[in-house]
């Protein structure tokens, strides 16, 4: 690999996520496809304000929610690398996603869809039954802290052991989770789309669209539950308005299939062992 | 260390917690002081049941938020080692806390105390304001991703060095949480206790029961917003009708302290890097 930039320029001018070779592809910073036109529809100023990066899983839930609540809100592409002060101010780390509100702002995924859940317009997420709304965060815990995890274990394991040991390991939790989805369908709970879909709908997206090209992760078994999870997620409207198009996914998860160094702090967190930032 | 069991009879009836020697502590199966005759006064047959271990700082908080809101609720304690039917069919693991509401039932403290406050029965726990409970809930996330992990690091850690480094990560997970707390207190979000005050509070007890006597865990500094938050929070009445004697929890976190393997899901968690239970 070569640590001089000559195909765009010079060494400066390099990502850090190409890892010094100007020949890598890296994150894209901009959405394309129908995301790119849903950004623009929501590009005027308003005072809700959702920061995000049009490549990242996180921000996607956040994304999808507001689409389905129907609020009135202004996406802001957030290059990860120049961070906006307004994003700083909510958090000095500058995460995605981070909703604004006014003056106030707050971060984390799963907090930003339980926030745009308590603002109490458009239709619901989550159900009004406790025990539906105890099930759905339990599930969407389960996503969080066995799914995503074993998804990007996979996709950045290098050696053919440890892709079958990973593997295995997703293949596991997501049967999990179709387990505990009613039986029915389409969706986790029923007819319609609810929290836990919105929670792991990003990983579905990439499932298809980085798992199954660069680790030849299968297309859902024929008949089976999983598949009618899959294609109700998938063909959902928020979910097709805020999905770029395929090479967005491939050229931005190179980085993490190579498994190069200081891409991003999930890489950092999952191969130190630490927890998800 | 013996491997053969003198003290207490032969090596069959060694508890895996005390690693071989009979002479080792090992965890109560029993509460004790105030925690004992809350038990007592809720060991009548309820709909609402929860499934717990004394020891247990998750349980803790689920115990906490019934006693503040006033439930009408079973305490049933679990031998970690025998677990019975009712808990097993709620999770084939048979993880505590767990609560079993009529014939449903469901596990992990933070969902279980989001359904309590989804029951909406005596006083609540998460304020009204969207962006107070989305506050409430970016700080509980804080506690269980940094702070958690943090007092278990310093705890299992054998070495003065280790020791040295978690105790720092500890002051310092800390210290945001403190910093993000209403200034005038005591509670973290004013006057009253609420979520995030629940959320630590099994913690703050333990920093005083065990990691004092243990690693020598310094008094709050007199007069800081830390002091305040810590005697606010020791002294909530359900926090005291939940906190068994000194000794159940110097006894029950020995294994911990001297870092004995097969102690717990949490220890091994933390050992190899995994995500906790």
């Amino acid at each position: 690999m070569s640590t001089n930039g000559t195909a765009n320029g010079s060494k400066q001018d390099l990502d850090p996520n190409q890892g010094g070779d100007a020949n890598k592809k890296t994150y894209h910073k901009t959405a394309t496809g129908e995301a790119l036109r849903t950004a623009n529809a929501h590009s005027e100023e308003k005072d809700l304000k959702l920061y995000g990066s049009c490549f990242c899983p996180f921000v996607h839930r956040v994304w999808i929610s507001l689409e389905h609540r129907g609020l009135d809100y202004q996406y802001v592409e957030v290059d990860v690398y120049r961070k906006p002060n307004l994003l700083l101010d909510i958090n000095p780390r500058g995460l995605v996603p981070a909703l604004r509100h006014g003056d106030w702002g707050c971060y984390e995924s799963t907090v930003l869809m339980e926030y745009i859940e308590d603002l109490n317009q458009g239709s619901p997420l989550l159900p009004k039954d406790p025990k539906l709304r105890a099930s759905s965060r339990l599930w969407s815990d389960h996503i969080n802290r066995h799914i995503v995890p074993a998804f990007y274990r996979y996709l950045q394991a290098q050696e053919s052991d440890d892709q079958v040991k990973f593997a295995t390991e997703l293949r596991e939790q997501i049967s999990k989770l179709v387990d505990a989805a009613d039986s029915a369908g389409p969706f986790f709970l029923g007819p319609d789309m609810t929290f836990v879909d919105v929670q792991i709908a990003p990983w579905i997206v990439r499932l298809e669209k980085v798992l199954k090209p660069y680790r030849g992760w299968p297309d859902p078994e024929p008949g089976s539950r999983w598949e009618k999870l899959v294609r109700a997620i998938e063909n959902a409207d928020p979910v097709k308005k805020t999905t770029s198009g395929d090479e967005l996914y491939l050229d931005s998860y190179e980085r993490y299939a190579e498994n190069r160094p200081n891409t991003s702090q999930v890489r950092d967190a999952i191969s130190s062992g630490g927890t998800m930032p």
